[in-house]
Formats: structure tokens, C-alpha cells, sequence
């Protein structure tokens, strides 16, 4: 019998990173594909597909049943515009609902689970398969922290994790031992955003887990477009949680960072 | 003798509002004022006047002490371009910076009332005379908060108190038990429009003093700026600290919540 796993795929590239993971590493994957979110690439580098609506639980447990799946994992943002519906959801606000959802969604996401374990489907982290992708402790970049990052780093750090664990965000950006910018609903990139037009360049970025983070359902990505946004801020470190943030990219990220004189770096 | 009190102005309303009141109460208030800071109607509001830029202690305890001041205090913030000097200090900026400051500058600030402590001179909390205008607990405004908009407060406010602990910052915007913003060094007035622009109308606006709060040096103010940022966003209700808030323009400030639905209250 084949090595089977399912997959329900979000948006982003995350999905199809995870695809052509498992994949490589011998497993056959049988997608369910989110309409409207998740990227039309996937169904080249996945075995099975079929294309669902958020919300079509009945489903979603049925294909995977006829497909013999018993072990899955999620990946990948849901957009969500019903929470606050009387705003325009434009991309960006789009984009921050997704994230609260995610937030919000902890206990929805657990009473979903419970339904597909009752049909003897499990879920498994959704790093399986990436660990290579894991962020690791130390320096990615040619360049390490200075003396100075270094000292915001430790400066910011368990102040980000403080904030984290009180489930508000995940990011918070340092200049000089002062605290420039809180990630709360905006997200990283606008939040790094902000830091740079506040302190000016040199800013030093934190992004950490949340404490009790499950990573079946929400692990930290960092991508391009958190390089883009240091960029053109001139951030100076992106300092990431060691082995709980995935980087998606990893090779791509690596060559803009050192391009830009940036430093990634896992604490 | 006459009963004498030392004002230490920097920019805003705040000065002029002590200066009023410390003599409608039959105080002479003997004023050094900061060059380039404070509002140039303090001459009218004062009974003696020095001009003198930040930075000249000797000076100010040298008028203080010709003039008989014993007692003093410091309001008004003070701009200061010198921490982040490689940006261009926009209007915003410079704002913003006075703010950094005046929280890194704790350790300072203790250093230089001890300066004056030696000459003979104490300094009193900035809200001296001003107890009237302390947001008390309870609603000001005709609108009370609503069932929902106190579960935001209740949600939000030990939040709030948290990130103020840690020094970061005194705003915290909460939609739906959901944090939306969390002011950071952008302001809360930037930090209003934000969560305006990412959750629509309705936010609840939390503004609490740290807990450590030490009210010679950095009293939480709110002024007309604030709700017009909150009517420019939309937002519905702003709570404040009980007894550690000033209100500086306190009927116009009502009179203009009333006008626009707006709830004020001390919490």
C-alpha cells in the first residue's frame, strides 16, 4: 500500500513546498484544495485533487476516506471576510483577517480536527516533511548580528515572546533598546513598514512562535515578501524562533539577505 | 512670603493649562520656559518668565533659586532629534521621538531632580492643581459603552496594562475581543487611524498609565487630537486610565464626544 497523506491546502506557497516535500520524500499526496485560495500550480505537484469550499467539512472527509488517507496536514492561509464584513476587504485587510482568523480559530480548528480523528484521519504538524526549512539557531546570512543588533535582539526578545504569548502578535521591531513597532492585526510586512518610516533604517525585527503555538495549524512563514518590506525600509535582522518558523523559500531568501547585507538569524 | 511654584515648560496646552490653574488657586508661577518648545502664551499666564533651552540646568536652577521657587514641576513634552538623528524629523516624527524620550528618559530625569533636590528644590507631580481634570472612573460622556464595546474593554484592558508593564507603550485598540493595534513609538493618535484603516468602525481605544507611573515627569494626556483621530477612524469608545489621566481641554473634549456619539470613559 502507498505511503499516503492528505493535504489541505490554503493559500501562499506553503501547500505546494509542502506537496513537493512530501512527495520527494516518498509519500503519494491527495489534496483538498480550498477554492479561491489555494494556487492552481498545485495540481501538477500533488497525486489527487479536488477543489473544495472552506466549510465543506462533510466533504473534505469523504475524499480523503475514499482515498485511503488516514494521516493529514493543513497548510496555508484562509482568507476570511466575514468577521469584519462592513469593511471593503481590500488585498491587504483581506490578508489581515486571515490572520486573525488563524488566531481566532484555535478552538474552531480543534472541534475540526475532533471530526476527522473520529473518522480515523490524523492531523500531523504542518512542518512535517520541512524540517530542512526550519529556521536554525544562529546566523543564515553571511552577515551576523553586530554588537549592537545583537544587544536588541536581547533586548526585544523576551518582550516579543511577552507579546506572543498574550496571543496579540508576532512580531516586534527594535531600534536603539526601544521598542519602534507591535505587530498586532497588521502584519509583519506593515509592521515592518511602519518601523522603518518611524526610527529610520537599522531596525531590528523579532518575529517569535507563540508559546504554546500548535503547529498543526499556525507555524510562522517567513518569505520574500518580509525581505521586500526590510528592504525598502532598510531594516537591518530579521531575527527568527529557532526550529519554529519555517523558511519557505529558504534559497531565494538567502541570496536577496545577503544581496541587501541583511542578517537572518535564528534565536 | 509668597506662596511660589516653579514651571518647567515644554510644548503642548499642558503648561499653560497648569500655569492657570496653579494660580487661579493663588499660586505666583515663576516659569523657565523652553526655547523652540513652549507656547509663547505663556508669557500672559505666568508671573515671571525665563526663556532657556533644553539642556541648561545650571541657568534654570539659578532663576529658581533667585526667585525664591522651592517647589517645581515639569509639563509639556519635549522634542528631541538627537536619538534618531539620521531621519528627517517631520512634524510626526519629532513627535513621536519627544515621546521615546521621554520614556528612556526616566533614569535622566531622576539624575536631574536630584540636581535640583540638592539646591532646595522638590519636584511635585505634574498634576498638581489638575486633580480636577483626572479622568475619574466611570462614563463622561452622555454615550456610555455598550454591552459589547465593556466586553472589549474587559477584554483589552489587562492587555493594555501588560504592555504598559513592559514600557512599550499605553494604547491598546481592541474590535470584536480582538486586538487590532498596539502603539508601539508611532502615537496613539497614528496608532487610532491605523486600526481604523484595518477593522472599520467601532474600535474601543484603551489608554492606561504604567503601572510605575511616576507623575513628576510622564502623565498620559488627552486632548482634541485624539478624537479627531477617532472620528477621522470611526471609533466608538475611548477608555482611560481612572485617576492617572489628564483631560487638559476638558469640555471641548466632551462637548466634541457628544457631538459625534463618542464614549469617554475612566476605567
Amino acid at each position: 500500500m502507498d505511503k499516503k497523506i492528505g493535504l489541505i491546502a490554503g493559500n501562499g506557497a506553503f501547500p505546494l513546498v509542502f506537496a513537493r516535500e512530501a512527495r520527494r520524500q516518498g509519500e503519494t499526496v491527495v489534496a483538498v484544495a480550498l477554492k479561491e485560495e489555494a494556487d492552481p500550480q498545485l495540481e501538477q505537484a500533488v497525486d489527487q485533487i479536488t477543489w473544495l469550499s472552506l466549510g465543506q467539512l462533510g466533504k473534505t472527509i469523504r475524499f480523503f476516506k475514499d482515498q485511503g488517507v488516514t494521516r493529514a496536514v493543513m497548510a496555508g492561509q484562509v482568507k476570511h471576510t466575514q468577521l469584519f464584513r462592513h469593511i471593503l476587504p481590500d488585498l491587504l485587510v483581506t490578508k489581515l483577517l486571515a490572520r486573525v482568523v488563524n488566531k481566532k480559530a484555535d478552538t474552531l480548528l480543534s472541534a475540526v480536527t475532533r471530526e476527522f480523528e473520529q473518522e480515523g484521519i490524523q492531523f500531523l504538524p504542518s512542518t512535517t516533511y520541512l524540517d530542512h526549512l526550519l529556521c536554525p539557531r544562529g546566523p543564515l546570512t553571511r552577515r551576523a548580528p553586530t554588537s549592537s543588533e545583537k544587544s536588541d535582539i536581547d533586548f526585544g526578545l523576551p518582550l516579543a515572546r511577552h507579546i506572543a504569548g498574550q496571543d496579540i502578535g508576532q512580531t516586534l521591531i527594535v531600534k536603539d533598546k526601544t521598542v519602534v513597532a507591535v505587530e498586532a492585526m497588521e502584519g509583519t510586512d506593515a509592521c515592518i513598514r511602519r518601523a522603518g518610516q518611524i526610527a529610520g533604517p537599522g531596525c531590528v525585527i523579532i518575529k517569535v512562535a507563540r508559546p504554546k503555538q500548535d503547529l498543526r495549524f499556525d507555524v510562522p512563514v517567513t518569505g520574500p515578501r518580509t525581505l521586500e518590506a526590510m528592504k525598502e525600509s532598510g531594516s537591518a535582522v530579521l531575527a527568527l524562533d529557532a526550529g519554529k518558523t519555517l523558511l519557505l523559500e529558504k534559497e531565494t531568501l538567502l541570496k536577496v539577505a545577503d544581496a541587501a547585507q541583511l542578517c537572518i538569524t535564528g534565536v
